[in-house]
């Protein structure tokens, strides 16, 4: 018989988040089961419960960023046992047999891999994420949180989960080691890990703000140079200077002033996903061979890998941690910048 | 004192060319004296000649696919002699001491390169291109037309100064080699020579034009595959199965429904240079981590390396050879996209 756990649920777009009961399925063969202790609260499960990226399944249960403890594994489970800490991502399931899955990069599985939450699953069911008590996934799909975080550390480590890896690819996609010089556009949840991570990996890292209210944040995670971009100066002062430049804001704001801060061969990579079209113009990547990118966070593996590499580097995010009945005023507060720097869900407060 | 020579020159942006006499300087010890045999008609020339691309320095002699045999060298020449069968491209100077210069990407000169014509030089002189009898050129800016290709072939050698370089340098940057899956948008100038190179590189290349006017020249210049865009289906049966597109086209075209063309990690590269900003929606960079990139032309050991490979592979452009009278409807022509495939001017007819 399935599992009933407390949750939340947005029944629409505008209605506030209640508490609810959902189900969790019997264990399959290679399914385990999570005792959820933190949920972190992405900006994408924003734009998903407001319905701004196309038809939102409600109720929507959201949440991808989870951490919590095996309570139980099913019978071929091989990789997990009770009482392991583990995390589980952005993806819970993909086809496993296409080039994308056997490179590792489940995320651009060719039949459609399974999102954590608000999409039907191969077996016909919505998924729904981690707002909630428990969560049962695939085996393959849960990461191991490793041993060097404290349990203290653990909410911190939660947006890791996907603010971590999402950041991480392109940072070593794009060659990021010691030297790298690297801009990060925007201070918030993706922004104030990019910077973590880019300082872990050994490069000098620029945070290109609008303002100066976060620059003692931004040289504290590591940044050495922190610009605020909006008497413009730092367009012109840095023109030329970075390799990489990792834009977490996406649009509305000035893409070709930004692009021209790109040396030869350069690369700004978004990790933003805005609904606006970017306009760039054709100048913009013909002078200095310049490159517009794009990733959706990163596969299995590397999820693994951003972990142990965080985790022996001691990076986690920045976090407030927040009751259930704060979610809806968190939404507000994170599509204002207002959070200081990503809101992670205390799950023993959804019993209410 | 310097030599006077026959040349065409436009007076402003809707003057017809000219039968002119310009000044080409005394050779300085470095200096190579070319007599031009060929000029090829870059659709850079039009932007340039009709002002589109912001201030034109007029009376204005275009051309920076230059052709010709070596008449006269400075004292200090050593990579060229008298009789050598030369060429010369886009640029004429740059630092030669930066990083770009240094690595032999002297396009991206950070003073500055000096373009082939239109230009004010180091020296203050504003420089002429190729529509004329002569050209005088540092050394080092003059390139070896190979042993290979014999007399018949130089005036289809030619545009390879230009449209050659410009296609060649984005198709090893991105890796294109034999297996390769490219695609190239727009079959006229800059196009036809993509296919032909990407061809010669083992790759399997697909000419996704508008229509099916040029299908059979586009499989003679040895694309495996020609598709018209203009019903769509293109657009859905080709998604995801490109390594690289190099976009000869710029501006005007959906460029979201390219992009999703890409397989993962691929890029569409921009080689043409449209006044209008390319639109590219987040999610067409995200889903697949797909790049957008440009380049313009390529360095000097590129451009010899370039014609080598040409040489090697039988490649040359495929041209109509127009006499000086001819130069202002083919400017009207090559905007129409009637000429097949890049006008190059015989300059025996400039004397007039």
């Amino acid at each position: 018989m399935p599992t009933t756990v407390p949750a939340l649920a947005a029944a629409a777009a505008d209605a506030p988040f209640e508490r609810v009961q959902i189900e969790r399925r019997d264990l399959r063969p290679d399914d385990v089961q999570i005792d959820i202790r933190w949920a972190g609260i992405c900006h994408s499960d924003i734009h998903m419960k407001r319905g701004e990226w196309g038809e939102t399944l409600y109720p929507l249960t959201p949440g991808h960023e989870i951490l919590g403890t095996v309570v139980a594994v099913g019978d071929q489970v091989t990789r997990h046992q009770v009482g392991d800490v583990v995390g589980v991502g952005c993806l819970v399931d993909s086809c496993g047999e296409c080039a994308p899955c056997t490179d590792g990069e489940e995320q651009y599985c060719t039949k459609g891999s399974v999102q954590t939450y608000g999409q039907e699953d191969y077996h016909g069911e919505v998924t729904k994420g981690g707002y909630s008590d428990q969560v049962v996934v695939k085996d393959a799909f849960v990461v191991r949180i490793p041993d060097g975080y404290a349990e203290s550390d653990h909410a911190a480590v939660t947006p890791l989960l996907c603010a971590g890896i999402t950041t991480y690819h392109p940072l070593k996609e794009h060659g990021v080691g010691p030297g790298s010089r690297v801009g990060v556009i925007g201070l918030g949840g993706l922004g104030h890990v990019a910077v973590k991570i880019a300082a872990a990996m050994g490069a000098e890292v620029t945070v290109l703000s609008r303002t100066d209210a976060k620059k003692a944040d931004g040289l504290a995670f590591g940044a050495t140079d922190y610009r605020a971009t909006e008497d413009g100066t730092a367009f012109s002062e840095l023109a030329g200077s970075f390799d990489v430049i990792i834009n977490t804001v996406g649009s509305g704001i000035p893409l070709d002033s930004y692009m021209r801060l790109l040396d030869r061969g350069g690369v700004l990579a978004n990790v933003g996903a805005p609904t606006d079209s970017l306009q760039v113009s054709a100048f913009s990547l013909l002078a200095n061979r310049r490159r517009l990118a794009g990733n959706m966070i990163g596969g299995l593996p590397e999820t693994q890998e951003m972990l142990d590499f965080c985790a022996e580097h001691g990076v986690a995010a920045t976090v407030e941690v927040i009751g259930a009945d704060q979610v809806d005023d968190y939404y507000d507060k994170v599509v204002a910048g207002d959070v200081r720097y990503r809101a992670v869900i205390d799950t023993t407060t959804l019993a209410g």
